[in-house]
């Protein structure tokens, strides 16, 4: 182990590296703020993260940047196995769960265990949602979709059909993590989509 | 500005915000790993920061992880407006440096002052690369893409023509960053694809 080049523990931490690519090519429900095609879980993940450096101001508590944006950077890998879930997927739902631990055991499992441990305890803490860091990630995760939706025209909620009510119970704590951010993008976002029809009202 | 959700900060938080998903649409000359399209600098700055929180470990100098990871993050916001100007590109190269001091003029001074200042520190500090973290950054923006080029079969060297001279000029900073993970790079992706004929020698 004298030479760090050839340790099992760099190979292993390549080979996570590596797998992490193919988070590019996990489609999600969102389009690009121009409308021309759906964004991916990378692009998704990296926008919050930049997100995060310039709303985290925001947050109703003091978070810890580097552990919110760690959160949000890895907390989708899992999709790598288990696939993007749409919010408003009701059956996709009921399976999610196991799906996503499932994959959270094997992908995480791949690190050398000292940062699987601490990337798995990243996830879990995004998925439980009761620290500062986890509930403004959260609200990120709700405030970058309806950014880009409200850019494009509200398409992806039209396409969709989806209503005020779907929006307002996914989005049932995203004040929990910033009530501006939450206030900002219902008065941005979603009012103005309800208002011209392609948010449906319940 | 008892209400920050209607304040001037928060609407030009929002608008660079939005502004950031463009970097989406800029393609570079890394293929994913299977091969079946090149990926975008959102992907490639996602990428680039999750192997930071993974190999970080390997700096040769002890790094601040937010200020790297932050920098990753940021510092091709300006191909924006200045595209990307592949590595072996010689004549882009000449304009390069002129193109993207106008594109981060323009773009991180979209943000409010405190932040225009901060994020374009982050940018120049990365740029100057005389900083354990621009260092380390460095090694990942070369790192990363030889990853990739390695799992798909060289086919981004062998399609330019590119020589080993060229990838060692490229690269002659990275081992200033990690001589970890250079040696690692130079064994694992570079080395075999020269025995391979993927990359010309010289």
């Amino acid at each position: 182990m004298n030479n760090p080049v050839n340790s099992e523990r760099l190979r292993q931490q390549f080979a996570f590296c590596l797998e992490m690519d193919k988070e590019k090519e996990i489609g999600r429900q969102t389009y690009l703020a121009d409308g021309t095609r759906k964004e991916n879980d990378a692009e998704h993940a990296w926008h919050m993260a930049i997100m995060t450096l310039i709303l985290g101001e925001y947050a109703n508590e003091k978070i810890d940047l580097l552990r919110t944006i760690s959160m949000l950077l890895i907390h989708d890998v899992v999709e790598i196995d288990a696939g993007d879930t749409y919010a408003y997927d009701e059956e996709g739902k009921k399976t999610q769960h196991a799906r996503e631990l499932a994959a959270a055991d094997r992908i995480y499992g791949m690190l050398p265990p000292d940062q699987a441990k601490k990337m798995r305890a990243l996830w879990d803490e995004f998925e439980a949602c009761e620290t500062p860091e986890a509930r403004f990630a959260r609200t990120m995760d709700n405030i970058q979709p309806a950014l880009l939706n409200a850019a494009a025209g509200g398409k992806a909620w039209s396409e969709k059909g989806v209503h005020l009510g779907q929006i307002l119970e996914r989005n049932k704590n995203t004040a929990s993590g910033s009530q501006t951010l939450w206030d900002y993008s219902r008065e941005n976002f979603i009012e103005p989509n309800l208002e011209s029809g392609q948010i449906m009202p319940d």
